[in-house]
């Protein structure tokens, strides 16, 4: 497993489970994306604009979530934070109303669980809220979690599900036989392995020797996000996420139960850039000002830049590539948190049986090859 | 000496050079306001509003930087940023103008050298400015210095000049025969002093033993402060301090020659609170904008609330007090850095002949008390 991100953690943890074998090639294990991450479970809340694939991976996760958060925190003996408290998507505008709408349109004809609210009855369910709310979409059905609590479980499950962990720089896929058989560390060092994952987030491309049947077409798309903290009297400061479109971006704000809000995120192709800046922080909470004026008397107590593994149709890439032996996880964009069960399972079946489920197989990474191969259903 | 912040360090190490022996009480050496201060030097360019003598006690100490710069450089060894870069105050709209033109009034009035400038001519001298400033005052003579590492020259100053440093709490003022006789510490412990020095800023308050006849009017005025950097492509974002009065708050932007850029100030009555809040960084942020618009593209690198010791008229309490052998030197408000050399000139004296000297009459602590003594001068 080359990358100890959310996704090569839970992608070793479950196929460990399954009786294979793994190691996690990474510097520094735990790190990546999900240490910025608000951990959103948003399948429904999240406009997806014709992504049908996507918002049905979405789904399937997002039921896995509730059991998956049961059973890590079963293996880890660690709480993931994970809160059944619903989602608020509201609108500031009349422009916002219409998309908003429309969102709900479409839920309607999913048959998913949706309740449009006036913003008289947004301000009802979360009196800090903007008196000029227009209107909101009540999804309990989107939770959310701790994602640096999900990570630190992932860690302590690989552990004693007997994954070793490799501290070190993946330099090298090894090729022979036309076969993936593993990877050469930064030191020199030759892992042997029968599949090799590349799951190293935005930085899968940097791994050498990859040929060029393999396309890895992910790039990072930076997000800054500020962590506030809600006590005192502002301790019942939001109740459930809340988000928006605010100024053409997405605007969320995550409360979680030890009293943090996380207030995201900007979207910004500044290539792997992770410097906050005055204007990510400033846009930021101009935004969440505008959405929760009150938000001004909480403390500020972090800001943090992540990376997003970007793909071109904004979807991951999920399971064998054109070399045997080769398998992608990466390309999850901001999906990666609310995927990870889902991705898990989809890479467990993969690794085992060199196919995707029949379900996944919209993610397989051969969709962005030339020359596309059918791929064979197991 | 009771504080090892600014203040009380450069009394400390002043009184030592002129012989005295002396012992600074402080559970943090160093700490204090000035770990936050921007270190502007203006004593031209701060808006005084009548307050003649605290002008006056400004330009003195104005004039005596370099010469201090240089002497505590040499003493230290250290390199102070002290910064002859001079300052541009600027008006966003036409009161802000008409409230620079009356400060530029007073300063022709005093003869002191300042340069009215319009908005073109300010863009001239700082192009990132915003199109819309309306004019500006130059004033070459208002530098700076970075307060963090006058402070950490004044450590070693202080050391090298035999000041003894107790790492403790002083507890409470002893008094015997009508007379301050040193402090006892947090763990009980009694240091015996001639003269006892309460420079602990805004926790001067706190000392206990003080007679009804000695008054501490000092109070904490919260400043939150930005810390940016200026590198790559906006290595020469600003090059010389930009201040402004923004929607009634003074905002000030201090560059460094290592590329720190400091943006403060919030002004806020909030006790001994210095939590750093959403509302303290999106207003520093929100009038820095206006004022700098490319500000949004540098990074952010600390956010950061101090305390000022703010007096009720804005002037510092120095010298002796109404009870034998204590002295004060606090309530240095928005100053304390600007007024680091000239309040040790002014504490040496005091201690050495224990009354002020005449030009520093005006900030006697003893203005504070109900029945006024006349002060003695030597």
């Amino acid at each position: 497993m080359v990358g100890g991100g959310i996704v090569g953690l839970v992608t070793a943890w479950r196929a460990a489970l399954g009786g294979a074998r793994v190691t996690v090639v990474d510097p520094e294990p735990g790190g990546g994306a999900a240490q910025v991450a608000a951990g959103m479970l948003a399948a429904v809340t999240e406009p997806h604009h014709g992504e049908e694939a996507l918002l049905a991976l979405g789904l399937a996760s997002a039921r896995r979530w509730p059991e998956f958060a049961a059973e890590l925190g079963e293996a880890s003996g660690r709480d993931l934070g994970y809160r059944t408290c619903g989602t608020l998507a509201v609108a500031l505008d009349a422009d916002d109303r219409a998309e908003l709408r429309e969102l709900h349109a479409l839920h309607t004809r999913r048959g998913l669980d949706a309740q449009w609210l006036t913003g008289r009855e947004c301000r009802r369910l979360e009196p800090m809220l903007a008196p000029g709310i227009r209107g909101g979409l009540r999804v309990e059905g989107d939770h959310q979690v701790d994602p640096r609590r999900v990570v630190g479980a992932l860690l302590v499950a690989c552990a004693r599900a007997g994954v070793e962990f490799r501290r070190a720089r993946a330099a090298r896929l090894v090729v022979e036989a036309e076969r993936a058989r593993g990877v050469v560390l930064a030191d020199g060092a030759r892992l042997d392995a029968a599949r090799t994952v590349l799951a190293a987030g935005c930085f899968s491309t940097d791994l050498e020797g990859l040929p060029p049947e393999v396309a890895v077409p992910v790039r990072p798309v930076k997000g800054q996000v500020l962590r506030l903290r809600m006590d005192g009297a502002y301790a019942d400061f939001l109740r459930r996420t809340v988000r928006a479109v605010v100024r053409g971006g997405s605007l969320y704000l995550v409360p979680r139960e030890n009293g943090e809000l996380v207030v995201g995120a900007t979207s910004e192709e500044r290539g792997r850039d992770t410097t906050v800046t005055a204007g990510g922080v400033y846009a930021l909470l101009r935004d969440a000002h505008e959405l929760l004026p009150g938000i001004t008397e909480l403390a500020l107590t972090e800001t943090r830049a992540g990376l997003r593994p970007a793909s071109p149709d904004n979807a991951p890439l999920l399971g064998p590539t054109a070399l045997p032996g080769l398998h992608l996880a990466t390309g999850h964009g901001r999906n990666g948190v609310l995927l990870a069960p889902e991705t898990g399972a989809v890479m467990a079946h993969a690794l085992a049986h060199d196919a995707l489920p029949e379900a996944a197989l919209p993610f397989s990474p051969r969709r962005f090859t030339r020359t596309h191969i059918p791929e064979p259903v197991l």
